[in-house]
């Protein structure tokens, strides 16, 4: 399936002189959002994954439907003062300014095989955030998965010891 | 399957005196994950939806995954600037205070089904203003799905007009 026709170019979003990437229109087409999620979690499969972990917001829409597909768990990472529960932190520089994340102290078991499921990688500023987070809990992320990868702005370079799967490459 | 176990009490969250009902045991569960959003699924199905939304931030933990069990399209209702393209907005009342959510103005066709899903319905102040937002693009509203049920908050009087479905009653 073509998914690039289904992702609409928005210029100067958030801010001037961004192209942003909009998967609405994939949201929006029961087929489109089914086989981008079947296509994930086959990735998922394959990397012998046990549990999916997402950061907010849009790794939400991709990860519990991954989770959900494979009859795996999924854990959030969310920002600062979300999550109700003792959790851990990291800050990390991000494409629009820096920010932190965070997730729930008792997320994740020792060994578990975790996939990270995002929308978008751009710089790999948030997967990095999420994979040391998971990394700390004693997680082993067995690899990243993406529906775009936006290739020029060399996220895999920052991610080079992790196994990279993406969908659509710009 | 007895999802109330995998549902974590948390006095005093997000400020004192409110019991906050922590979902993330149930997600970090495989098959609770996978049960919920079956049930979830086969109730939008019942009621004939050919599209699901879902507010942010946690409504897309729940609404994507039931999109894709059933393989309808679903459409996030985001809060202020968060949307790319052409939007509309709504504002509303909620349990801590008051916020706008905003819809694509494309992101429904008229006559649409379209099931509303989150993970908890409290005084019903977001799935208000999700529904009118569906409503003023000419979707039609065919039912609205929640894992927990805040049945003292009375969230369904608010919603009288409309079917209400959840998973756990408190």
């Amino acid at each position: 399936m073509q998914l690039e026709k289904f992702i609409a170019d928005v210029p100067d979003f958030p801010k001037k002189g961004i192209l942003f990437k909009d998967i609405t229109p994939l949201m929006q087409n029961g087929e489109a959002l089914k086989y981008t999620m079947e296509k994930l979690s086959e990735y998922a499969k394959e990397k012998g994954a046990t549990l999916v972990v997402g950061p907010e917001a849009r790794g939400f829409l991709f990860g519990t439907p991954v989770a959900a597909l494979m009859g795996v768990g999924f854990v959030p990472v969310r920002k600062p003062d979300k999550l109700p529960r003792e959790a851990i932190e990291y800050e990390y520089d991000l494409e629009y300014g820096s920010s932190k994340l965070c997730i729930h102290k008792d997320a994740i078991e020792k060994g578990e095989k975790v996939v990270i499921i995002d929308d978008l990688l751009a710089t790999g500023g948030t997967v990095e955030a999420s994979i040391k987070l998971v990394e700390q809990l004693g997680g082993i992320v067995v690899g990243c998965a993406f529906l775009i990868e936006l290739g020029f702005l060399k996220g895999r370079d920052r991610l080079k010891n992790y196994d990279i799967y993406s969908l659509i490459q710009y």
